[in-house]
């Protein structure tokens, strides 16, 4: 069982492992809709989740990417967590195959909706 | 463009790459509800888009269980798809890291029927 | 704005016109969940909603099914619909054409489940 | 079974209940989508449902707000009826509480949703 | 089974049909969002499905608008189809009903959501 | 920052508040599909989230019903959840109630499902 400092520890650094800098500015965000909301978003969704050994953090981040894909109402979570799985080592290609696939289990609208979320984020 | 004969073969030896002689019993159940159906998830799902080269066929197959544990409401394509992703050369271990983490986008009750789901799958 | 009484007389009538006989057993069933919703569902819904002429009961009904397979998660609101659909005038093949479609709009899961729920209905 | 002109006045008298002055423009939005949908919002969903003696207003102003949000996907309505929820007697903290537990039931993503719209209502 | 071309030359007339010329923007996005995604959309939904002769054009439309509403995440999809159905014989009051109804399959705030985006395709 | 014990006790006693002695089977239900996802509804779910002080228990459990029954793809946590309801002071006339609006925010079939499945939980 994990003491919570190093639960904040963890978070703190998956988040930057996937976002960098630019986890910064999400990190303000959710602290200012609501201070508790950052709090579990660093040590449960990314320090006890996120940093999970099991999976190797590429895939886990791509497995993020299509289920944000597949829910298809975060387009906030979706850009950062694909430009998170290009700074993880996933090319603009492979997350394109993952966005045209959408079309087949979650209809064409949610694939169009991704892709079009993507093309602010995906290099030209 | 591919010739159609080619979408077919090409979706047939996809199916059975993902699923082996799993493949037979969807494929004919398709058929019964509809053999356009059965036509479409050959040529199109299997044909065109999971055989696309621009992304490994297992990390596809992860995106593929991912995107259908977010969606929730598909249990028999998310078995289909499970098995597949431990024929491709995902572990047990790995798979359910995956459905652990959609307790963070999609709910803990989503998170929790693909967990049952899988159990009827994956190997004790 | 209709009387009470007569939205109960048009939601029943109405609901008699989509499913025959077949509409005492919801009926019964609405009312042993919560009589009021039995009532709503005769009033507001059927009566207020599906009997409004202005768009004719064979098209209207066609919308119904169409809607509830996108939906995806109402089996037996689908079934009694679709076979309100057949006696409304629709073939088997117009209907499957529907269910065929809901692939593009929601996914090919969305769609094979709403065939495997009409394959209790539809004529072989 | 409650003549018309009761059920629109019970409606009307709902929605001042719970937007206060903030009633008319959604009344007067809902009139220029269609004058008939905003008839059926003020007889129906204010009137027969929202007016319902069987749980106290304020109890059931929270169930709304706790739907609203996991639905995610209606903006509009959510910020009205939370602010809906303010003029009841919910404090800005408990109403903060239930969008919290959003992440549990529907994922952090629609929380982060709730949260942000909520922003717009809640006070500082 | 169809020859690509003519898969590709069924579902550009079905486009227009559809869209008219409305259909050229559309298919700049696609293309731009991701050349394959226009290709799919052309080929197989639009010359597979949409093309399919077992439902007439104009009925298919209908479904196509009824379905688009009910998972009401589309905005875009939505109001070209919902014009195209203007285009292929259903008046604006028809087009209506269809979204009145949705209150009743998919809630009021679905319903809703649909009203608001016609309103920037149908006419005054 | 609470340590790590303190949030499973805070989770186990908050399980039993809710379930009393139904909590058994859950728990190890969830243990057996995976340890940690036991562990994470125990010491999340139940210990930081819904053990939370802003909101009082009871309330608090009216928007777990509210938001299991709008999502409505988990019969499962729903019946605890809505057995809960019970025991922590709401009536079955209440309860219904809060099912009954579903139909006005997420449709009629979804508020149909809670009902069917809240049957096999409340009292007759």
């Amino acid at each position: 069982m994990t003491p919570p400092e190093d639960r904040e520890q963890m978070g703190l650094r998956k988040l930057r492992e996937i976002a960098g800098d630019q986890a910064d500015k999400p990190l303000g965000d959710w602290n200012k809709v609501a201070p508790d909301m950052r709090r579990y978003i660093v040590e449960f969704v990314a320090g006890d989740i996120l940093s999970r050994p099991g999976l190797d953090p590429k895939s886990r981040q791509l497995a993020t990417v299509a289920m944000l894909a597949a829910i298809g109402t975060a387009p906030d979570e979706f850009r950062m967590h694909l430009a998170g799985a290009l700074r993880l080592g996933w090319t603009k290609q492979e997350l394109v195959e993952v966005l045209l696939q959408v079309s087949v289990f979650a209809g064409f609208p949610a694939a169009l909706n991704s892709l079009k979320w993507a093309s602010d984020v995906l290099p030209d």
